[in-house]
């Protein structure tokens, strides 16, 4: 009924995580409505490009743009270089160098254990981590995959694979989130809480 | 801090309206996670060939394909070429049609009246409507505009201009939606479904 060329890009868009087709009608027709700007030809400039235009860091596995030796992090000399943050996805980076209080190196595991989804120990950088840590200088390792089912299983393995190592491994704190209402805290979240009081000082 | 190809990818996506910053990144990092898809470069292509391959329709400013003469609507000879639907913007003749209950011709404006935003009727295809009633064989417009006050404005303002000629010009009916709550409707459409409630038969 629509136009192929008008069709074609609404399929596309909606193949998009939390994006139905009614709103990838209304984007798309955002972008003919507002055709002057050429933001559908900049975005899809920038969409066609952007694999071309990207790589992994071959030793953090965090995004770089390609044709770089490692990514900016593993690049950059002020990092410090004995804490390694073990996150999933690469985007968790850009969450935790937004606090300003990482000054270590990161590594991006690529996925959490799932063996509903099927992903194995295999699937994740995870014989890149160790080999990583039996060659650098690492003394900390900080777990930081999410609070979830996948992520705790993931922390609890690698946690087995590392403990041979002289490394200490840390886990991210769980408790009550800042601006956060006690009242409206899930069970879960508010026993972690109790379970890791600290005294006050 | 991210690579400038995923940076610039994020920034345009948050310029798509309902799209922020938090939710242009996840949509890149999707395409990045899922690379082998495709599916970047595939939606790239369709929207850097969006603008070329469409057109608006000269006769009802619909969209279609570009090259053609018309859009398939008015092209359709099947169509009943005695009724024309005025709606605001393209996305409504879809809407329409879904019903399948709707045999006639659409003309689209282009957006409604809105003092506001500095809508004027120079602003719309008003003239073109006029033009293309006087030179058709329409017996029927019916005004579909948006329920809302731009829309409303805008019926109001072609009823005036279609006033002299020999044309009937009806409105879409307003009262409670299919599906809802009598008790959940907003006293505004309560009271257009009193004011308009119907014999029954």
């Amino acid at each position: 009924m629509l136009p192929e060329p008008i069709q074609r890009s609404i399929d596309l868009f909606a193949r998009l995580p939390g994006i139905g087709p009614k709103t990838a009608g209304r984007l798309v027709f955002f972008l003919l409505r507002t055709r002057d700007s050429g933001l559908s030809e900049e975005l899809g400039e920038a969409l066609a490009a952007l694999m071309e235009g990207t790589d992994t860091c071959p030793i953090c596995f965090n995004m770089m743009s390609a044709g770089e030796e490692s990514c900016s992090i593993c690049a950059d000399p002020n990092r410090d270089r004995r804490v390694i943050c073990v996150v999933e996805e690469p985007l968790d980076v850009p969450a935790l160098e937004r606090t300003s209080g990482y000054p270590g190196l990161y590594h991006v595991l690529g996925g959490a254990l799932s063996p509903v989804e099927g992903v194995t120990p295999d699937d994740l950088k995870i014989k890149e981590l160790v080999e990583r840590l039996k060659e650098g200088e690492a003394k900390e390792v900080i777990l930081a995959t999410n609070p979830s089912m996948e992520g705790d299983a993931t922390a609890m393995y690698l946690q087995g694979q590392l403990s041979g190592m002289e490394i200490k491994v840390t886990r991210l704190a769980r408790g009550l989130p800042m601006g956060g209402d006690l009242e409206y805290a899930d069970q879960h979240t508010l026993l972690r809480a109790l379970m890791g009081r600290q005294e006050m000082e």
